[in-house]
């Protein structure tokens, strides 16, 4: 039986490059999918600027409201990255040398121009700190408490995320399915407000777009029960077809 | 002459659609671009669930500590649609039917079947509110003082914020310059620290990336004075071809 409890997470994205809008972050939807399958819902997240203020402020109200808290970004070996040393602040605890990351990095470097003063800022960590492994570049996540601390470049963040698939202690996975249909969402409101009215452990999201000069919309369900999921997408795609819109299932 | 003083803009993203991974949220990059040409900062964003009290809080918070506060998504007809109640709770005030947005909706779906009670949830603003026109789809957006209460589909988005232009009170435009260079940061983390302390009103990011198993990196170098950055730029450049690894100007 999966565990009734609800578990939640949070991100806090750390970068300036962010909020300039010269890179479109692509780490919140890599990290709430992954979030998902592992049985945690991620709640919240909060783009940061390169600041140590900003940092501490996010990560101490989101750590103790969550049962885990990711960062990304600010982690590398130049004077911009500031993570390690915000969290730490915030946390009151300080920052060492890890030896454990020391010497992955003085190993990864070895061929590279060996382990300078810069890429040893790479091994820092809140004291009491455990690591979590990079395969891509040697410098490694970190791990303190409830709080992962993660790659800013998405490919990175992507292998430390599979480093830690399946260590998190999660609940039932929140399953979804989508109906698409060629309809605009206002005509079909009141339908998807009884329908999920109907279905109590369902919640149904309305995305609608606009393609070529069509309007349609995708209907989301979510729930963490399968039964009472199908069920629910089954009476939704009955009532759209019996107001002559057909469901598509999968969505469009 | 420039306004000297800074002015800076929150964001809250609503919808359980990015928080689920589902969708990729566009509205950050594009909003932190479109703030950047106003000669506006965007300083924080805040991704919540369409949950009342979450989004209440975030708007609370950030209202009050920025110049301007921006959101989107959760302005539909359909029953997940709940940003306009929420921020009118947050912030004490009714929510009343607007007369104008009323008479543009009646308008748009007159040949459309007509504006049902769904249709004209999108009329619905925090009383004292004033509209902010939508080319796309009728439903206009909301500004209420300094808040800001726009569609989540990134098209539509953009058309607000196409009328918003110009019409913000903003300070001296942020101006950057980018650099390339096949390096790895780690080789050059001295040399950008050194130059960023040079020139004391430009800061400088470095952003690596690993393509096709080549390790290079992007440096921008932001700055209010043109002059500055010019000269900043051009250090770096010089700095960089003097350990022979040549500088690429506006980036890889």
């Amino acid at each position: 039986m999966p565990d009734s409890r609800i578990y939640t997470a949070a991100l806090v994205v750390i970068g300036d490059e962010i909020l300039s809008g010269r890179t479109h972050d692509k780490n919140i939807a890599q990290i709430a999918s992954w979030l998902q399958v592992q049985g945690i819902r991620l709640k919240e997240v909060r783009v940061v600027s390169d600041d140590m203020a900003a940092i501490g402020e996010a990560v101490n109200a989101l750590r103790v409201r969550h049962d885990y808290l990711f960062t990304t970004g600010g982690i590398g070996p130049t004077h911009d990255d500031i993570t390690v040393d915000a969290i730490a602040a915030a946390l009151g605890v300080p920052v060492i040398v890890h030896p454990e990351a020391r010497a992955i990095l003085d190993g990864y470097y070895a061929g590279r121009g060996g382990l300078t003063e810069a890429r040893l800022r790479m091994a820092r960590v809140p004291e009491g700190s455990d690591l979590i492994p990079n395969r891509y570049t040697g410098a490694p996540g970190i791990r303190y408490q409830n709080i992962f601390i993660m790659a800013g470049v998405p490919q990175i963040t992507s292998g430390m995320l599979d480093a830690l698939s399946g260590t998190l202690e999660g609940g039932a996975v929140l399953l979804s399915e989508t109906v698409g249909c060629w309809v605009q969402e206002s005509e079909v409101a009141e339908l998807l407000r009884q329908i999920e009215k109907d279905h109590e452990s369902c919640q149904i999201g309305s995305y609608p777009f606009w393609r070529e000069g069509k309007t349609g919309a995708n209907f989301v369900i979510r729930s963490v029960d399968p039964e009472d999921l199908a069920t629910c997408s089954r009476a939704l795609s009955e009532a759209l077809g019996a107001i002559e819109r057909p469901a598509i299932p999968g969505g469009i």
